[in-house]
């Protein structure tokens, strides 16, 4: 058994976690439900400090940290929210935050993570790239690499949304939450795990970033290469200490494609008045797509964040 | 003392209304508190049946026709948010809805009349020809007129928005809202005039659309004319029914630039991940324009609708 499902560990992490964090509202829609014929909740991290859901997994991550560690700092890359969210989490606790960022990532964030106090560094947007120049800062400046998603501190702090989602939504059916780089997902199956095993985790991956559904099916890890979707937030992979958990809890992935992330987003914003970025509305494309698997239930949809650059929306 | 400041009619709206509507979130902002240096709270009705406060004033109003009215149907004239509010509380009881709406209503409020069941009849956008149409159709069909604004049943449901608003949120030194045809500022009057008078009522307003500013100065209605504003919401003019009540207890119209009205609306998109519409946003406007009237204070924003044309944003 992965350390990452050991009971303790997941009620630690929402101890610490839950102080630093805002419990965010769960929303409903008659017209949405209508529309899917299934009855929805929409956990609403996008109202969460930062935008995101990811100031939970840094705020966990940082709060572990020894003081030696808070004193050389913490080091990311990022395109954007997991940037905002270390930043934030590292800043309140007087803890330096280098952030590298590719070049392509959305200019709201940059600016966000800019104004929260952090050092940003600049790099080409693959992954390698991503991941040599933190390894530069590591090397220059002794800071701590904190991964988005990859890391069991992190992990267990996403695994606090869920935790929240279904103590306050008892009895669903299911939840869909966006894959990207798996932390989320993997949080989702741990908190379910412990909370509420009958409801199952399904996972929702754009079409083309679909190395996480390729990796559940090849049981090993499928590399993302070149992702090219509006969904930025879902273009990192999964990585070795979240995998091995989505293999084992998720129930499946259903793939959706960017006309139907950019109709769901559509809808949410038309609909139910609140932002949500693209790699949010994947969960709501989902259900669209798959309608029979949803009839008649009820079901939980991980809303991850809300940033997105109105200078540059997808509606036009 | 004008009948519609009669506490009995104030707490008899209240009750006939309630069961019919959300009594919506309050929201807060963090970074919005540190911007205007105030604390403000949020009263979001654009999550309202319809996207607006206006099913308040719309369901007061169907609730109190005759059978004999209920079966003629109902009729009114409005720019978009009070005819989805009227079509969707005459819908729910059976009546029909006839909904004069000017050429120039954005696209979004027309598509929303029509899918909630209205008989559409497009006219050009000048007031006259407003009244002209809806004339017609009251003579052709002996509909009942229910005035957007300057209608004290109407008045007296939109007053049980600042009721929610005064009972949830105790203390509020001021409540900004955005004045158009009237019946929100003369509701929030009433309401705070029965449940917190000490809370002073202050009017946000376009300088492009600035009747009501006018009219408060002349002591008596000024005709508005071709008002040019992007807060569509707000290019109506001030009644008989409600310039009184505004006349004796708003404490002041600030106005605000076209420019104000867009950045506002960004920074509460941008920040709070909600969906306002460009008439909600005047409030805020208001705020960062008079900053000094409102420091260190308790302040309440009404926010009346989210319902926005995503194919017409005045971002990019």
């Amino acid at each position: 058994m992965s350390n990452l499902l050991q009971e303790s560990a997941f009620r630690e992490a929402i101890e610490r976690v839950s102080p630093h964090i805002h419990n965010t509202p769960v929303l409903t829609s008659r017209l949405l439900n209508e529309v899917s014929k299934a009855e929805l909740f929409f956990k609403c991290d996008n109202f969460q400090k930062g935008g995101s859901y990811k100031i939970r997994g840094a705020t966990n991550a940082v709060l572990q940290l020894s003081d030696a560690e808070k004193e050389r700092g913490v080091v990311t890359h990022s395109s954007g929210n997991f940037a905002a969210a270390l930043t934030l989490a590292a800043i309140n606790l007087g803890v330096k935050a280098y952030i590298v960022m590719p070049e392509n990532a959305p200019s709201v964030k940059r600016a966000a993570v800019k104004d929260y106090g952090a050092e940003i560094i600049t790099c080409p947007s693959t992954l390698k790239d991503r991941e040599e120049y933190t390894e530069k800062v590591i090397a220059d400046t002794g800071a701590v690499l904190v991964h988005p998603s990859n890391d069991c501190p992190v992990i267990l702090g996403q695994a606090t949304m869920t935790a929240e989602f279904l103590t306050e939504i008892p009895g669903l059916d299911s939840i869909v939450c966006p894959i990207g780089g798996g932390g989320v997902g993997a949080g989702a199956c741990i908190a379910a795990y412990h909370l509420s095993p009958a409801c199952k985790i399904i996972g929702a991956e754009p079409e083309n970033a679909s190395d996480a559904f390729q990796s559940m099916a090849a049981g090993e890890i499928i590399p993302s290469i070149n992702p090219n979707t509006i969904a930025d937030g879902l273009r990192s992979q999964l990585g070795d200490q979240n995998f091995p958990i989505l293999h084992q809890l998720l129930d499946q992935i259903i793939l959706v494609s960017e006309e139907g992330i950019i109709q769901a987003m559509r809808l949410v914003w038309e609909r139910m008045k609140i932002i949500i970025e693209p790699s949010s509305a994947v969960t709501l494309a989902a259900i669209l797509r798959e309608p029979k698997l949803f009839e008649g239930k009820k079901v939980g949809l991980i809303v991850t964040g809300g940033n997105v650059s109105l200078d540059d929306l997808p509606f036009q």
